[in-house]
């Protein structure tokens, strides 16, 4: 089958691997049928030094199951199924308590043996954990949001989620990007009265005002926190969903949150160190989120994105043939697109 | 009257002041009956530097009302009143939110001509919102109880509440200071069924476990981690109370945190930077505390008080008139005292 494989920095190619085959007799085989490439594909994209033989990549897809272990209990041959970021068993205690990214059994796609989601084929462990069901068939005219359960739509729900966002609230959404947009998209759904959303490609913001941004702050530093603050009462806001990962963007969080409140962050940081001193404790803010586990939260979101309610996928610009691969990470790089679709 | 100043490092004395007197018709003039020292006055007490006439300091204190401006409506003259170590109106958008540290028009004890807690007289501004007034004579035998609702068990309920312990919880307390111990008494109150408490002083944590630690730990850093986790089925424990306030406890907080749990510190940061990235981010870990709004609490935590059910104040070990505050720090500083009682 073709797969992709990142080489190092910038060098990213679809090549001929190994077919995957059942190995555990918890496996399945999905034939994937939508892919796409993550904002976080880009980091290292950007940075990773040369790997020999190249390293697989994506974590993102819809498939049909192909092949099933012999202790597959929930899953049948031709099911269309959502996977979500990262592998889990969907038992432990973690993932009862709703934390699939610390799952016990929990692991990536691209590593260790485990296919990437941006190829043909993959082998998904633990599969009855992993995998959701979707009950539409593999073309379906709602593929590209269901695809965003996989984990963009999920991350911006869990940056809302943990930042407490409810009925009424008002929230500050820091990042353009898929995330940030998908994270307005979430906020608006729990009811936020006021959404501002910190951003400066206008195509972009355009899309989050139709997701329930209610302002636009195109401004950055300084400047973006005094709007942002002029905007919410003067203080800024009680969320904060810090949708970006960067040391600046962090800063700027702490700029525009209202005593008592929260930031929610679901960009990877991009930084070790960092501000945590008095500029937290002193106001009581919390600094929360983390990993997002999509797992936990797509039977909650599936009926909206099943029903029209809601259209997360909106956030893809570009369908991409999987063969374009490198033409997807470009053009992500250089912000030509938003966000890609793949079409193995 | 006499009160006490901090001219700088180490030096602390008893002096002379000017009596304060009614200056807005929101003040009250109390005479104080019991004060002390706070962990948090011994950090300016190791390192402020010189300040000619010195400055006041003291921000905990029970006394007599004795003075009453014209627009107080709710103290009389000799009732017994217990203070938040923070001034506080009690009406603004944050008080009403229970965050009064946060209240637009609060302020500090022994700053900007308000006096500090640890002398005669104190004038007390806001003093419908500030001040609590207490059932009980003013020399009741559980004034040493009662004096803790001013900060220190206040601060240590703040930390089981921000870290959202209840019944059942797994706890780990970092700090066997008066603010750790008082944590513990807190965390066991709100039900905790675990307590693992982390210090090295041995009479501290026998007050620990009197208090309702199960477990002690008296190790220090990699070594002491280890131990709080193998404690704690090997992965630490969901809600963590840091309450010392440096980098090296902070640091032993993200080892000892559970993956999905929350870190809320207490003792005021000694550090501007520190870990913030992928530590929180990959195991979804919430840094939550801060300043504790006491103003919020008192009247939750005073009737457990009253009734005896808890005994806060037997975090003190010693009792002294105001005139040996000197030896007070020293004593405290040096940890030959826990927390020291002030008789003025």
């Amino acid at each position: 089958m073709r797969a992709t494989l990142l080489y190092g920095k910038g060098d990213i190619r679809v090549e001929e691997v190994p077919d995957p085959k059942i190995q555990q007799p918890t496996d399945v085989v999905v034939r994937v049928t939508r892919s796409c490439v993550c904002g976080s594909d880009l980091w290292p994209y950007q940075s990773a030094p040369e790997v020999e033989g190249g390293r697989r990549i994506g974590h993102e897809f819809i498939g049909v199951v192909e092949e099933i272990g012999a202790d597959v209990a929930t899953l049948a041959k031709g099911d269309v199924v959502v996977a979500p970021f990262l592998v889990s068993d969907n038992t432990c205690d973690y993932c009862r308590a709703g934390l699939h990214t610390s799952c016990r059994n929990g692991g990536n796609w691209g590593a260790r043996g485990v296919d990437g989601g941006q190829g043909e084929y993959v082998r998904a462990p633990h599969a009855d954990g992993t995998l959701v069901k979707l009950p539409v068939g593999e073309d379906d005219e709602l593929m590209p949001s269901l695809l965003t359960l996989s984990d963009v739509f999920s991350t911006g729900h869990h940056a809302a989620r943990t930042a407490r966002v409810e009925k009424g609230s008002t929230v500050i959404v820091i990042g353009d990007g898929a995330v940030g947009l998908s994270a307005v998209l979430a906020a608006k759904r729990l009811g936020a009265e006021q959404i501002v959303l910190l951003g400066r490609h206008q195509a972009r913001t355009d899309l989050g005002r139709e997701f329930g941004a209610t302002d636009v702050v195109p401004e950055r530093g300084e400047e973006a926190i005094a709007k942002a603050k002029e905007l919410t009462d003067g203080d800024g806001a009680f969320h904060v969903l810090e949708c970006v990962g960067t040391l600046p963007a962090y800063e700027t969080a702490l700029g525009v949150v209202r005593p008592g409140g929260a930031i929610s962050r679901v960009g990877v940081p991009q930084y070790t160190e960092g501000p945590v001193g008095r500029v937290l404790f002193n106001r009581n803010v919390t600094l929360t989120g983390g990993v997002a586990p999509a797992r936990a939260y797509i039977e909650e979101l599936l009926p909206d994105v099943l029903s029209g309610a809601i259209q997360p996928g909106r956030v893809f610009d570009r369908t991409m043939p999987l063969t374009e691969i490198p033409e997807a990470y470009r053009a992500m790089n250089d912000r030509e697109a938003l966000k890609v679709l793949i079409k193995p």
